[in-house]
């Protein structure tokens, strides 16, 4: 594994295992005297928690991270911040097939060969949806610091199968409208996608299938200079982090993929004064030239696949027996990670970003 | 800057601007003993030479590089090798507009801010493409070494315009496949397809425009087991490397963006037994599961922006006047740099992926 | 602050402050499929365990790790191993006073200005020698690990004060006389130091004082080959490691800095064939040449200052008057610290080992 | 090979072997709009060329670096820094024996076995102390960005065998008397010793023999609270890019190993304010309390063993008959590489101190 995210000044490390007496991070590089203020970590941390309505899994955790260490007297004291959640509710015994018949879509496999049959396949072991909480719970102490220096992070859905939400004005997009989306218990733009949303997870499910989904994050209020091309620009970095969140199959900037398909003239976006700022009439370069901040809001979007678990029976083979055979997944699964994916993105967009905005 | 991409074994270092007096990179931790094959290096880096023919820009190097150390009789010593290309047709007058009116589209901006000024202008200075030759050459190297090894890159452009190939078919792809098709002029799946994009190229030369595209990249012959999630699985590492190449503004694996649209159903590739070995009916996943290759092909997409730099006169700013202003972009520029950019992506995924091979 | 150390193959990461509500450590890389023996790693954390005896602290502490993840089966599984020790005897309120006044010797003023007023003074907060509890607890892990592959490592008291054990026979020196060593109550090579130190440790204690000294280790079954010069060398490896424990001032190897008064025909060590293995006829060059291991025994000392805190009163300033005061430190603390030191620095040489035995 | 010290915003690479058609370095990071002074540098690098004086190996070279990119009119453009030069005078026949038979004290031997006899052998291939020439050039333009603000670094020769120099004032060095040190031609304190220890190299070289020596260096005019402990601390960096150093054998700091006979009260350095700044009235802590800087000098020390290469016959092995051999080391090989060396300490020690003043 290699469940450490080095930045320039922050460093993540995540431990655990969807089973494990214990999940949970350490953030170190924090600058000292920083105040989190817990409620509102809570209430970031309750968006992705599990078993909030009939959209997501059964699974009931509260998810309360005890700080371990890295404060005194309430505020960061230059030690690394470690969070510990405990895993209350576990049940193992649904996972006894699975160690010999690698569920498709999943990390079994894989994680197979690589630990040569050690792996934890409980619940999905150290490859659990359920680490995102941890890092939530880092990303949700960098967000009340990039908010206190005037930066907002906030996603939304774009789509979840057929049914879309409207896009972000690009160019134009505030922390005031940002802030009003983070405000929402849905995490779209235009309301009226989220019935249709649900609508297309409440199918997934009952149909003993998922759905997958595109998300899409803006940022407001970067300074223009961040960044360190080539290795390390803003999207050579974020892409890195987000394609820690499991289910991650593709991420793209601005235009992103439909860059593909425009003229120079009507990709390229023109710059203008306003006032004493530079700015650009449009942004299809997602806030990012040449890998470092233009000041414009940052956008990105990521592709998540449907939740592979499903309750549909699939092919796969026996490992032992090394033949052909078929697995019902059983257990209590998402038939759609998307809405809970949301938090997440903000957590990690906040990690990558308040490490270039820390010193 | 950041330009070291540091990998587990393998860390590699550019050096360079579009106008300094050489470009170069060194290449730590290729394995002792390896026979780099210099003439199949030169070729390769051919594929991405500029003054081929008149999809490309005018501009004429030779771009053999020198290796200036890391050999010993022929063979790697363990001792980094350094490539070293010198910069001999430079034409800085080009560049003296856009020292104050920023390019749009291009890095001069976020690079003036960063930079506070000092960065160099002429020809885009660290951040031009011409920098993705000793990434080439670096690369080349290692193309080799991961042939020697069973594993086969191949990358061909899926689309340019409106102008389409067809693309690989993901779960049957061979390395007899790959080679045939690195053997090809022009690298397309569907060879009518090559006529097609070429019109593109010339319609958008024609309107001193440019036009961007889509590469996809298939890897056959890589083992079950390699890279390291959470934060450096196989797909974080690749996008993190490849948003190094200049104008890519998205990265995908597998089914990609389309997973949104798909049912757990669709999306879930099923094992089966193919004699001894595990595989997948189908290959969404493009190769791997969890950040971790599934022996499976490996299969991603970039999409690259047009040019920014065209013929048309374009809005700006004045950065020394903070106004409006207009601006016509001199020099040669490429109308299209997605067939260039084809061995430049086979080069980086020869990079993140024999740096997991050795050892 | 910076508290993980990012090796080859394996990562370190610490976390607590001496007061903090649980200290511990996440170590990620271990291969999988490894069984860790709880009872043996209880026996070497209580080497260094405080309030054993009257040569160290009287804070007395279970110092038990729970491991919350990384084990599936009783077995590594390849996700992180995180440990956690609660702190359950805090005595917060002796450490008010050095808020203001920053002890002599200790990182009070150097974390005041780094922090900015913020750090942990509590215990020493981060700075403390109990973080060095959790590096045991990953160290004896690796040690474990390292013995399974025919690696031993043990280190001695050199000396403490004027009295001083005998040195390793570096040329000689085998893994049956490290074990021997090991089992050891008190480590010295010579049992009759033993008594002499401690009274160096009792007539500092009497006099409110205390005491350094020298930590020698060697470390048997090396392969040949390791290391990465020129800056991963295992010399520049183990000396970075090494700093990370308080109080160390200064590290060397081999012959160290007796070499500056050699002549090379003196530190020039011949080789011989020792049936089909080279060796060395002397071990000057602690079995590292050209930062790798060499196959011949791995020798170097640390020296650790006196601990700072003493009973005596000192000269010291206050903060915010910007006065000279005195202070009086209070609190329990030991006039030595290295008798303690000794399975911490084996812990450390594991860590930057076994790194380079995996994979 | 792993020749790439990466710090928090520098990143230093280095390549080449004694016998390579060039040597180099690549440093990125350096802030834009820095101007390095050309003669300076050269002068600097002077310091440590070949072929000044008797005391040195007769090997002649320019050791002029040319500089392949990076600067932009003179000034630093925040792309990487290339540092070239050549190698013109090479005389790979005096190495034709050793590849068979290792020379004792050098790296034959166990780059012979991790590079499974494909290391270049010539000149000592990569290990050559000729490699700290690319690591002068870097260092010589961070030792010019210290200057610029305010730090300055000097080192003098210790002791060359028995004739040893006076220490540094470690509480009072100021920066003038830095000055004044780095205008001599023979780094020494008091002149007297230079005579004294160009005695003892003569000695050396008459007797076809070698001579060690120890390097102190002081830093003064560094900020209180640079250091990210606790692996990535003052001295841990510093320790980690000290042992790069061919011939390194101990780092000390501050006192150093003279604190294992000490104690706490004489150790500890008392605070007091000095007008509006704390400083200690003595400085055994060497500048670095916690792994930070405490605003006092910076103090530590270096051993360098004896030149491997001696005229005098040696026993070593065959390594294709596995027999005892003896070995007459030919070639021009200086009888003291200490002289040469301080430069390159002073040169170090900038990397890692500018890399933390920077940003």
């Amino acid at each position: 594994m290699s469940s450490t995210y080095r930045g320039k000044n922050l460093t993540l490390t995540v431990f655990g295992q969807s089973h494990s007496s214990a999940i949970g991070a350490v953030l170190d590089g924090v600058p000292a005297g920083f105040h989190p203020d817990m409620d509102k970590l809570q209430s970031f941390m309750k968006r992705r928690a599990p078993g909030q309505n009939k959209m997501s899994t059964q699974r009931r955790e509260a998810d309360v991270p005890e700080i371990l260490s890295g404060l005194a007297g309430g505020a960061t004291c230059g030690a690394p911040l470690a969070f510990m959640i405990r895993n209350t509710d576990q049940r193992s015994n649904d996972y006894a097939e699975i160690c010999d018949a690698p569920r498709p879509g999943h990390a079994d496999f894989t994680a197979h060969v690589k630990y040569g049959g050690h792996n934890d396949v409980a619940g999905g072991g150290h490859f659990s949806g359920r680490l995102t909480a941890p890092i939530c719970a880092a990303g949700g102490v960098l967000l009340q610091y990039l908010r206190d220096h005037g930066v907002t992070v906030a996603a939304h859905i774009e789509n979840i199968g057929k049914a879309a939400d409207v896009r972000f004005d690009a160019a134009n997009v505030t922390g005031d409208e940002l802030d009003a989306l983070l405000r929402k218990d849905f995490p779209v733009i235009d309301d009226s996608a989220a019935d249709r949303m649900a609508e297309e997870i409440e199918k997934a499910r009952l149909a003993a299938d998922s759905v997958g989904g595109v998300i899409e994050c803006a940022v407001c209020g970067l300074p223009a200079g961040l960044g360190d091309p080539m290795f390390d620009g803003i999207e050579n970095r974020l892409a890195q982090a987000l394609f820690a969140i499991p289910a991650v199959k593709g991420v793209e900037f601005g235009a992103g993929f439909a860059v593909a398909d425009m003229l120079g003239s009507e990709n390229n976006d023109p710059f203008f004064m306003d006032g004493d700022t530079v700015r650009t009439k449009t942004n299809n370069h997602g806030g990012i030239l040449g890998g470092i901040t233009s000041g414009m809001p940052l956008i990105f979007r990521i592709a998540l696949k449907p939740t592979p678990s499903i309750g549909k029976e699939q092919d796969t083979v026996s490992l032992s027996n090394t033949e052909n055979t078929r697995l019902t997944v059983k257990g209590r699964h998402d038939p759609c990670v998307v809405v809970r994916a949301v938090p997440v993105v903000e957590a990690v967009a906040a990690l990558v970003l308040a490490d270039l905005m820390i010193g």
